[in-house]
């Protein structure tokens, strides 16, 4: 690689916007194990799925073999809105180092939402235009899909009804404003709209509500209401497909300028921004074509790939969603209430769970003070502020970058910044005033979230 | 224009960075009046102004011959992490409004100051460090400022004291803690720590502070702290300097894609923004070699250009600071506790302040609710969340363009879009509620504003 020819930020034309989404799946020896229905256990059926989700997003989930999907002329045309994304050579960071590494990164935060959520949500949102829904329902709990999912729907004049958990609808209220200004109707969950919401309450007076309650209100309400439909930001083989477009813009714009990744690194919650960035290096892999090392970056206090159990679980706490084979903690696992960012689902996509499964990927865990530092370092000499879930891919990158200072060696290494931090200045206070902790499950801890996971036998 | 030939999206290359800033008082018949001492009432020497500000700035303030400025090669550097910002053709907006207008928007919000103030931010900061000092001391209000001006201490390692409003310090907690994560000391003004702080706070108990309060604290810790030296994001004629760079790669863009704007547009409350913005533009009018339409938007609550008077003033509330010669509201002026935005400056430079009294240059004054309406169509249609600052930009852009469509006229519109709105959720929640309101001043109150004006015999 030479550096000269390398710019500081490599913009892609808009011309080099991929035309389709790579589906990973395609190119899988084993397939990730399908969704199935929490009651009979049997894989679910497109006609089981429609109550719940728009019909081309069933049809996308359930295709393991088409390898390229097209994507729609409108959600290219938004796409010009954002991107390509830049795919930035972090000198300033290598210097800071004295690495002799490379260092890239993939920066997803400059949109309004403030993430790589939108690549999905725009489709989401396209797809329930297309079939003459008259809105959407989700829930969020950092605010960063709810966010993206409300631009997506203004875009397309569609409502959007966003269940927002309680805690942060009330200490996020910025989030919370944003979407309004998008149009979007905001409800802190539990509420007393839906039947569930209305039994949670009860069950637990002053709850300040949990993702898993707000997925189970906002599936309630889409499936009672006319003309509407739940969407979800991650976790679903539909989400990894429609990231794919952050992974093949990053393999464009390395192939284009030579640069040859060794390590491709990512933060992983729920898996759709890890998924997105790895698929078309993970599909070379899979095909032989090119080898690279491939790592899940997890938080230690939420670690569901390094001390997870690759089993059939329950996608949410009401056991209302259809049920997935991944490396779950368990569906009632909660992290510990120091913990400070995102990446809290006790989950993790099938895709991912099958790759890592089958050792195509590996895994860290990191603590929330050392990706708080690594965070800080980086935004004062790259000037970006990341997101804490964006942190942990830092944290990852300086590390092997670290070990290249040691060996000497000159690896090039490319990580996934999935967004900027904003809306996350109360952990980054926290930091500054030295009072975050670190604090990751206990064996027993772990031992209880297991015990949660059902006996299935297929 | 042959519409096929631009990308939504206009990057221009690395390379067509401009390596020189262009310095429009070289161009100007009628020179910008110079700084006066606010006690003699003469022009300020060099040395005078250097127990204040950095040499080298002192230097830019004072140069009205040298057109072309050389931009040193590590702010270029720096300039490499942002910059170019996109030239977006605002094609969303335009189906939207339905008009045959040409919007063409410069967005100098994707860095994580999230505003155009990084580009003088980090020029002063370089002269700072290459004058071997210790730090700088600054004041700010919104907050877009002291973030930009701490990003830029960190990177070149040098302090960055930072007084900061006191009802901003409070009401914004999330800004304080961007410039704590960047490294700088925030110190909510009037503090303690400075005489004038001192005598604030035992004059006036109780009091949250002002802007004009917490320049003087700032200037009195730099001149008093070896080491140290004030510095201004706004209004200073080396501010407009520094801020050509947006106008132009604007007007690189506009010449590689054949776009000829008809109309300049950008919102104006110490003028950094469109001082800088139209300088290049200003320049072919000047020379005789184009002509344009220029457009300074200001909010009705402190409308400067269009009620303001042209004269010599006291640059802050204490008098401590130099005098200007400027469209001025009298320094005591303050807008009604209900403006929500920024803009809020009693005065405008003096050289946009020259220019719009030779009649370069018009100017318009806009209600906040109207910007906040057109604040939010813009969020819906082109995506990006502004600031209440570019907001007003928008609102005249958008009237602009409604104007061509009731006359079939298809104008070229450019406007400058300075920044993002994520930490100005508060004045969005009041407007998505219904509850903010328009107040422009009275005559009385204007009156009162220009009494306290001196009258100086030079």
């Amino acid at each position: 690689m030479s550096k000269m020819d390398v710019p500081y930020k490599i913009y892609l034309d808009e011309s080099e916007i991929p035309s389709t989404w790579y589906n990973v799946r395609a190119d899988m020896k084993n397939k990730p194990a399908p969704l199935i229905h929490p009651g009979t256990h049997k894989p679910l059926t497109f006609e089981e799925m429609r109550p719940i989700f728009c019909d081309e997003l069933i049809k996308q989930e359930l295709d393991n073999e088409t390898r390229d999907v097209p994507i729609p002329e409108a959600i290219q045309n938004f796409y010009r809105m954002y991107r390509p994304s830049p795919l930035i050579h972090a000198e300033f960071l290598e210097k800071a180092l004295d690495t002799p590494a490379k260092i890239f990164y993939k920066f997803e935060g400059s949109n309004t939402s403030g993430s790589h959520k939108l690549n999905s949500a725009i489709a989401q949102a396209y797809y329930a235009k297309e079939q003459g829904l008259k809105g959407v329902t989700t829930e969020t709990g950092a605010g960063q899909w709810g966010t993206a999912l409300s631009m997506a729907s203004a875009f397309f004049g569609i409502d959007c009804k966003v269940f927002m958990v309680k805690v942060s609808y009330e200490q996020k209220p910025f989030r919370r404003e944003v979407m309004r200004t998008y149009g979007a109707s905001v409800t802190p969950s539990p509420s007393m709209d839906t039947e569930i919401g209305k039994k949670i309450n009860e069950d637990n007076p002053g709850t300040t509500g949990s993702l898993g309650c707000a997925i189970s209100e906002a599936v309630e309400v889409a499936t009672k209401t006319e003309g509407y439909r739940y969407v979800l930001g991650s976790v679903l083989n539909q989400v990894v497909l429609h990231q794919s477009v952050i992974g093949m813009e990053t393999m464009t714009a390395c192939k284009k300028y030579d640069i040859k990744p060794d390590i491709v690194i990512g933060c992983a919650g729920g898996g759709s921004n890890l998924g997105g960035l790895i698929s078309p290096f993970v599909g070379e892999k899979l095909r032989g074509e090119a080898d690279y090392r491939i790592i899940a970056v997890e938080p230690a206090s939420c670690p569901s790939l390094t001390r997870g159990k690759f089993a059939y679980d329950y996608a949410d706490l009401g056991m209302v969603c259809p049920m997935a084979k991944m490396y779950t903690l368990g569906h009632g696992f909660i992290p510990s209430a120091n913990h400070a960012g995102g990446l809290r689902y006790h989950g993790m996509s099938p895709v991912l769970s099958q790759l890592y499964h089958d050792g195509l990927m590996e895994a860290v865990s990191v603590e929330q003070t050392s990706v708080f530092e690594a965070a800080t370092l980086f935004a004062r000499t790259e000037g970006i502020l990341p997101a804490p879930e964006s942190g942990h891919a830092i944290r990852a990158a300086i590390d092997e970058a670290l070990k290249c200072k040691e060996s000497g060696e000159e690896k090039t290494i490319v990580f996934g910044l999935t967004g900027t931090g904003y809306f996350d200045m109360k952990a980054y206070e926290q930091f500054n005033d030295g009072t975050m902790t670190d604090r990751m499950p206990t064996d027993e801890e772990l031992e209880k979230g297991f015990a949660g996971i059902p006996e299935i036998d297929l």
